[in-house]
């Protein structure tokens, strides 16, 4: 054994993480010998609250400490509109732009007929229920723009067809700031497409 | 507060880690929700392991669970053939290559006067007291070919002018495999000037 037994059972631990190679998980390992006491304490007792406190809101899908989410428990915030998400990655994005007023669903995936991923499988039914229990609903779909992103829109944009839903999707273009000699085709032709009338 | 209180304190506690920003500790952090229970319990076991079990070797300064090394306390290896580096993970990488039967110093450090890092901080004076009790003592000097590198090979160097102790320093040359076009001058340059006669 190359490394001392704990610092092997870290590594591989370590190594259980996306995206954490070998020599990574070596790194990280090593940094924890810096670590404060009370700073380990804290990294140990935060990975037991996150796998034992955190559970999905029974309305959004969405994080949760309990079973309703900080965001749908606020009554200052717009019930009618709901950002529809992949996932609470999105969610976290959306609430440090903070400029979202409404509220969210949380697919928790995409349909992904390839993968074998069905509506039946995301957190869909729960969204349909909700938006019928509403009376002036206004949803807006902010998946990206892959095949399984676009599948997942047309089937909701479907769903809702003789409904009196409104529905949006985010749009698409030249991300601010960005050197317009650096853009893929596609974005620069959706840009185009997309144009908006300024005077 | 944009993410659940355990999750906002799992990532707080990521971002301590070198190299982990706030994007990759939410990655991280979210990763932890797909683990098994028992991959958790692993985990978090560990990090309290490697924070209490693992010491220095009081012969050679590289990490270890008690007060000798494994490398130390193995007497199958020569342990007058001394490799001397930087920080455990250099001995790591040797013990990988796995063809050293040697032991080795573990200097935690290397001396640099602009960081006011002088022989007296780091685990030199053990080496000169160890190499001192040897009768046919050798020494490697693995240290990278740094300024800090070069002036910690050349104190050890002048430290045993006068003794009679063997001492070379890695050899500086072409990675196996490197494209020459690709390489920096400097390793070219000393590569030239260190070549080897074959015929």
């Amino acid at each position: 054994m190359i490394y001392p037994e704990p610092l092997e059972n870290l590594i591989n631990s370590l190594e259980k993480f996306p995206g954490i190679g070998q020599k990574n998980a070596e790194r990280l390992a090593l940094a924890i010998l810096d670590f404060k006491d009370e700073e380990v304490e804290k990294l140990i007792k935060s990975l037991g609250d996150v796998k034992t406190k955190i559970e999905r809101c029974q309305i959004c899908g969405h994080l949760s400490v309990g079973n309703i989410c900080n965001i749908c428990s606020n009554q200052s915030r717009d019930h009618n509109l709901i950002c529809v998400t992949e996932d609470s990655k999105s969610v976290f994005s959306f609430e440090k732009a903070g400029s979202f007023n409404g509220v969210y669903h949380v697919l928790n995936g995409l349909i992904s007929p390839k993968d074998n991923i069905g509506p039946e499988n995301i957190n869909l039914d729960s969204l349909f229920k909700r938006v019928d229990t509403l009376t002036n609903p206004e949803l807006i779909l902010a998946l990206k723009s892959t095949v399984e992103g676009e599948t997942t829109t047309l089937y909701i944009k479907k769903r809702f067809e003789k409904k009196n839903v409104a529905i949006s999707r985010l749009s698409y273009g030249i991300p601010m700031g960005a050197e317009i000699d650096y853009l893929d085709i596609i974005t620069l032709d959706k840009a185009l497409e997309d144009r908006k009338k300024i005077s």
